[in-house]
């Protein structure tokens, strides 16, 4: 039995614009990024892939994307299930922090590791800023964090791709996932047995859907990138 | 321990500016629609209240309506949870049919008992409209209704608040529910015990949310309807 997937990466959200390291502040969409979350809707439609769920992550940009594609392929009535697993990698003491800003204040090359080292993990905070959250508060302190290399993002979000998404694609039913540009690297790189060193290389834009269809192996059988 | 409800009609769909009998049939909202949403969400906000679910039903005007007032109170991660038992009313061989049309075809007389006899059943139709549709293909064959009267529509709306927004409610937790006329006009005569012949003139506009608080036996302990 073949099951499809389709990953989406959120539309521009007001970090993208501002060119700053976001991780699990919560931004909304921009005008441009809500244009993205309906084009990648109308992508997504055309395939003519009838979902039986969604998953997106419990930060808004994703939230909203989500909606917008559901509504734009009259599948707004779906399950819709929100995780933390799914959450931007956390980009510790750097949230907030403008990308120039930290390319000047600390070069080229480590802010190049940081962005891209697949082990590398960002300087941390002091305390999970996040720790005062509602949406986090069943979760135990041991999960809280100050910070994550690509590599603890992947493995945070493994269970969940293992437990949830994929029995559900072995019993045939097509899943969308709308995630984010780290969170939906290391999905990539677990997928595809991408290397440390060439997941540097990949980049995922906002509002580009990846369709992948698995056999009942879960082997992927076929993988396009979605455009006009 | 007290706990919070807040429950709301979704904003004027086109059927309702049109009409029209809707029930089961999937309808937008219009632009006046999405701006009663928008409106209900900020009056929601004002409440201060923390939700911990939201639940809704399998049709877009309420789940859309939905996301505009959690998208308002800035909890757009809440667990979202869509049950056809929050459908609208059945409405049977007369959706689609327009109100003033069906006047004028059965009568003033006929058309006020089909629309507010407790009891009263539409006219039927011949094979449930909704047997092909994805989203209602775990239902069970007896469930699939040809129309339904408002204490029917009661009847299968009891179950899930009984089972899962009650046991929440007990919990401290507060509940959003985004439903229907019908529905939420079932729900009140069931909370605040109104007789057979006056839910008659019970009516619920759309986009007004009404606040309950309840005490630790589910008690009402206060009601409010939220305006400017």
């Amino acid at each position: 039995m073949m099951s499809e997937l389709v990953i989406l990466r959120h539309g521009e959200s007001t970090a993208n614009r501002d060119n700053i390291y976001t991780g699990w502040s919560d931004v909304s969409l921009t005008p441009r990024g809500r244009e993205q979350g309906h084009r990648a809707g109308k992508l997504v439609a055309q395939t003519g892939i009838a979902f039986t769920d969604v998953h997106t992550s419990l930060l808004q940009r994703a939230i909203e994307t989500t909606h917008l594609v559901l509504d734009e392929c009259n599948q707004l009535w779906l399950p819709e299930h929100k995780t933390w697993r799914l959450n931007e990698r956390h980009y510790g003491a750097l949230r907030g922090q403008n990308k120039d800003w930290t390319r000047q204040v600390y070069g080229e090359r480590q802010v190049a590791q940081w962005r891209r080292g697949f082990r590398v993990v960002p300087p941390l905070l002091a305390h999970p800023d996040h720790e005062q959250d509602r949406r986090y508060a069943k979760l135990p302190a041991t999960v809280l964090t100050r910070g994550e290399s690509l590599a603890m993002t992947l493995a945070r979000l493994q269970p969940y791709w293992t437990d949830v998404i994929v029995p559900n694609l072995l019993d045939g039913h097509n899943q969308l996932v709308v995630a984010h540009g780290s969170t939906l690297r290391a999905l990539i790189k677990y997928l595809e047995q991408i290397s440390d060193e060439a997941i540097s290389q990949v980049e995922v834009p906002n509002g580009q859907p990846i369709h992948y269809t698995f056999n009942h192996k879960m082997q992927i059988v076929n993988k396009e990138i979605l455009s006009q």
